[in-house]
């Protein structure tokens, strides 16, 4: 007879599949659940036990893994379970905007059950492996407590006890890939107007873009300084895009992400911050108005 | 008596200095020249020799580093000198665009001047060291010639016979760059509603954002093999950020450079390529029409 902590996985996609198939391997007693059936049965041939309905799979259960669509579908199949769920820890790695978190916090506290927040850095086929990272905020004890049970899906990271903080970081992560990827394809386009590779543009961009990332310590201690004017830096006249705007224009293909990063530029410049680092741009973002 | 190559930089702005200086301390015979005087000082005391007009620095050197305003600054100094340059070898390292490099390309080979132009992947201060690259592209015989020269400056990458590809590659690097550093601005922003440092998150996005410049290959060779339909790529309905920019819109700040991830995702889109894999945004910068 298992002595380890019987946890449920709500939500059978690409994901919590993922998740699930993860503490069966590490042999963790796992109930399992979606909504419409059939996604559990590699999971129950492979040893996980198949629940009829949440309630079932709940009761099961001491930690609550909700893996599901969106927040509204997490209160759909929580709210009728609040009683059941009382004393019992949930952790809600479905994506959610950080005050949705927040939302389902709260909601958890007033109902009495203990709750976790989660972002998953990974995809589903890198669960468990080596370059997984699961960020956490919420209820800090639920964190502790079962930590180990976490550890089988990748690293396991804890920010905060403020519950939006997990899909915060999440979020702008994410985010600041996504800007990379599409800096990425701006560069690709323009050296394949001459004939070169993508693939050959990858190779220096990634060694490029990797030892620039070194920059990043110093823009962010500039922002939290909050003093633009620091010798040392680039400054916004000096970091005017548009000679290397008229260039792109020159080769016949679209500048859109330059073309970003230029009014950010601008509207700084139009403030009258000519002179100040190039890491003002940060204030276009975060004082849009 | 030095049997060293004579080398002659003409101008003396920040940049021309760092690569004057770096030749001098390696004991290359380095004249110098610039428009304005008072820059070649420091040189002169450091052993430079200096000269009264281009004329003079052009005439006491095989090699002639140029590191100008801009194009036009380039014709303007070297176009009196197209007959006393005849024979030597012009180093053109004055920022241009790719279609500009290849005009001054074009204008030297008519002159009978050995004519390379390169693009400087550092700042001034960085010139001599470890992590200074300088890209070259045109005469492939005088990058072989006088390697040993540039080599005092950084590591010296020939990249081909067409004179615009060092200034396209530097270009398109430097592209990739910004909009790199705009994507941190857009998570710094994210992370900071909620009290987080831009260098707590600077120190977060460096490994993270170092970690997913491992995925600019399989983008590279989607986009070579011209199939956005290979199996295992994210697609673009997936990679659809309206959530995420409504999340940075609960957080009341701005979202600009992720909408613009977005545009080009749309486009796609709008074209009737949802379940295509997001390299397809490829598409919206390089065929913009």
């Amino acid at each position: 007879m298992s002595t380890a902590t019987p946890v449920a996985v709500l939500g059978l996609g690409e994901m919590g599949r993922a998740l699930a198939a993860a503490l069966v391997k590490a042999d963790v007693p796992t109930t399992v659940w979606n909504r419409t059936p059939g996604k559990a049965d590699e999971l129950i041939a492979s040893g996980a036990t198949g629940a009829a309905s949440a309630e079932d799979a709940v009761t099961a259960a001491e930690v609550v893994v909700v893996c599901l669509f969106d927040h509204a579908s997490v209160h759909e199949v929580l709210d009728p379970l609040a009683q059941r769920l009382r004393g019992r820890a949930v952790v809600n790695l479905t994506t959610t905007s950080p005050e949705q978190a927040r939302e389902l916090g709260r909601w958890a506290a007033a109902e009495g059950i203990g709750y976790l927040d989660g972002g998953i850095m990974a995809v589903p086929a890198m669960i468990g492996t080596a370059g997984s990272e699961v960020f956490y905020s919420g209820d800090e004890h639920v964190f502790q407590r079962h930590k180990e049970i976490f550890d089988h899906w990748g690293t396991s990271t804890y920010f905060g006890e403020d519950t939006g903080l997990a899909s915060l970081y999440d979020l702008a992560l994410l985010a600041a890939m996504y800007v990379m990827f599409a800096g990425y394809m701006q560069g690709a386009a323009m050296v394949r107007t001459a004939g070169i590779s993508a693939s050959a543009f990858a190779a220096r961009a990634q060694s490029w873009l990797t030892a620039m990332t070194g920059g990043l310590a110093g823009f962010g201690a500039v922002i939290d300084g909050g003093d633009y004017t620091v010798p040392g830096q680039q400054s916004l006249a000096f970091s005017d895009l548009t000679k290397m705007l008229d260039a792109v224009a020159e080769l016949g293909i679209g500048g859109q992400p330059l073309a970003m990063v230029q009014e950010l530029i601008r509207k700084q410049r139009d403030a009258g911050y000519d002179e100040h680092g190039f890491a003002r741009i940060y204030e276009s973002i975060a004082a849009p108005r």
